[in-house]
């Protein structure tokens, strides 16, 4: 339970290629995010086939429960997509174009798609809707949604299934606004924040925080432990005199305090994100002599739009041989300690920053798993290298998760490469190495 | 439906987070997969919060309509996790130790992880099972699933949450023995595969194999389209004096006739993987030279275990200097061509090659947006080169989806190289440019 007076909804999902596991859905807990920001209470989600009467059983039990009833998918042009005529079934109204906006844009796309005049009926069909309901556009594809008033007191929306297209029409096509006009989502009542650590288990922060947690408090708190991040939402009500974006502030700030450096970012900030940002203000380059974890480190730096910026590039030396040749680091460090070492770290991180005339360069080498481990040098020990504008190079050892495989261990190694620059151009307190055992 | 005599399933993800979005289930998704590929038609999936008697209202109703019910979480040792109370009071039994393993395994957990030695009674109630239950046994974890007979005669699984548990759970745990027993899944009535496609659209795959996809018809055809591949589903039953392997592998055989080369593995093989198996075959080894998909090529071929055996490495050149200085890009095909031109990715190929004294090497330069665009250059443009053993270079224009962000024209920029490659070592044609319009 959200807050006590919290409007309720319902998420169907709709596809029997859902059933079968070969598409998997995402629109569920995307909405169940979007709805949770905005003050509802989901109480439920469901993933329905295609059969005739399921979803009007499923209307018929959840109307008179809920507020808000939304579904994704079962809109197309075929005989399996069911949603429009069993919805008007339920509602006892017949099907007609309530819209000629999306009878005109149908037409046009299938004009532009298939290069004919005349679009077939089955196709032209997508623009029949329940009567009585509002057609919510669909700017990023051809089957628009709709919603409906049912008799229950319940609203029911119906969205297309592909997760642009259900973002588009949830976002840009009304459902939003009337959302926000009907139960006052967004009018500051509420107010939805999310703070993103790295650096510390999820017991411990909890540990923190324990006394917020507590269930019916305001704001109220939860805490997610992902791949590579612990984070906690907070969705806080206006209280006291306080608007709802002064109790959530002031709760950021408390968590902040209690929680120090770990903390790396608010919203939807990635810690690559992070990183891009500080490289950008201090008009610093960066570049990268990646192992063990086989591109990923650039890739994540990459993934950020504008990180040209910053990002020079540098040098994949999976082989020993490349290591030497392309980032100068002496065959005879590789034959006293392995590649495997800080030695070899420090050296591919100096090589990269010489050889790129970059302020920064970061190193990854480890054993990434599954083969390739022996007793000294475990799947999953992994060094990093550093080396900064000061001519100065740290390492960092580390001992990732080995139990989760060699994609959880290459995860964990950017993860904490990008935490050790994060530290270093902030000035705070280095990353820790952790124990081998 | 699957077929008439399938034995049906329901599956149930549990947990508040689930409806919250703070945590997106892909326990049913997995399961689906799992159960379809053993016969099973699911008919339905459903999430469900951890409030006091909703777990005992969906057994209710269940119990009476399929044949399983599977539900993952809530079987931790926090109040919230109501699962075992509300299964053994659903069932009309007290809660006991059913499995003095589990018991030992759960104390022994707890003192490895705490170093204390009692531990507390909440923490040991995970324990505690419906009478009449059989446990399964969870290797990774602390929490133990069973498995409880209804009286309507369903059988009801519960599985710990977290994904890599509920998968030991189900898989080692001694559940699917279980299933099989019970409901034949795998005693070759059945039969399932995958194949998988690169380089035709969805629409061109299903024109293909029209007649083979109407319902009823055995095998059982799926097709879906997923962000870097087409796939087709097969699930085979015996017929006609034809074992379910041999109608599967029939039906695999025409398949692949009809769709020639855009096949390019069967089951959970990926396109990567397939490249890797390919060099590993010929003693070939790669080098790359990355400049758009900024380390996503080499994590691809990186994520395949055992990849060091055929990948040398290679160059991240995301800037124009780094393409000069690392690779030997000529300064004036940039100056001439600029950076995204068929010139200058046939430069970073031969560059990659000689410089890694490699068999093969792989190049993109592209404008992966959202900014960098322009009218000649559009975001999604990228160029592709490839060198190769015979001292040849070839490049392809690809135009990737743009709409899909800079994430997807990065994705499907590796896709296409990959198979640039696949295709140039099994002789196939060469991968086609796409027009620029």
């Amino acid at each position: 339970m959200i807050f006590p007076e919290a409007p309720t909804a319902y998420l169907l999902s709709i596809g029997e290629e859902l059933l079968e596991g070969r598409v998997r859905d995402t629109n569920a807990g995307t909405f169940a995010t979007e709805l949770l920001q905005r003050g509802f209470h989901v109480v439920g989600m469901r993933t329905l086939g295609d059969a005739p009467g399921e979803l009007t059983a499923v209307l018929q039990e959840l109307a008179g429960k809920v507020d808000l009833i939304l579904s994704t998918g079962g809109l197309g042009p075929t005989v399996d997509d069911r949603v429009r005529a069993e919805a008007a079934t339920f509602a006892g109204v017949p099907l007609e174009v309530i819209s000629t906006a999306a009878e005109a844009s149908l037409a046009q796309l299938y004009q532009r798609v298939s290069k004919m005049q005349e679009p077939p009926s089955f196709f032209m069909a997508q623009a029949r809707m329940p009567q009585g309901a509002t057609a919510l556009a669909n700017q990023a594809g051809s089957a628009w949604g709709f919603l409906l008033p049912l008799a229950a007191g319940a609203f029911y929306a119906a969205l297309p299934g592909p997760p642009r297209e259900c973002g588009a029409t949830f976002h840009q096509g009304g459902l939003l606004d009337f959302l926000e006009e009907q139960f006052g989502g967004d009018d500051g009542s509420l107010a939805y924040g999310l703070l993103n650590t790295v650096g510390a288990p999820e017991s411990v922060i909890e540990s923190k925080m324990r006394d917020l947690l507590e269930k019916g408090g305001n704001p109220r708190l939860g805490i997610t432990a992902g791949a590579d991040k612990v984070c906690l939402s907070i969705l806080a009500r206006a209280e006291g005199g306080q608007s709802a974006k002064e109790v959530r502030d002031a709760c950021l700030g408390e968590l902040r305090q209690r929680l120090g450096d770990v903390v790396f970012s608010e919203g939807h900030q990635s810690l690559a994100d992070v990183v891009v940002d500080q490289l950008k203000r201090n008009h610093q380059r960066l570049a990268v002599a990646e192992s063990c974890t086989g591109g990923q480190l650039a890739a994540a730096v990459t993934s950020v739009p504008g990180a040209s910026a910053v990002f020079h590039g540098g040098f994949l030396t999976y082989a020993n041989e490349a290591k030497v040749e392309s980032l100068g680091v002496p065959r005879s460090l590789l034959e006293t300690h392995g590649a495997v070492s800080a030695e070899v770290a420090a050296a591919m991180a100096v090589g990269a920053r010489e050889r790129c005339a970059c302020d920064w360069a970061l190193s990854t080498t480890g054993v990434a798993g599954p083969g390739g481990g022996s007793e000294d040098k475990p799947v999953g020990l992994v060094w990093i290298g550093l080396a900064g504008p000061d001519g100065q190079v740290q390492t960092f050892r580390r001992r990732q998760y080995a139990r989760g495989g060699r994609a959880v261990v290459q995860q964990l190694s950017v993860r904490d490469a990008l935490d050790a620059l994060r530290r270093a151009i902030a000035g705070l307190t280095p990353l820790a190495s952790t124990p081998v055992n």
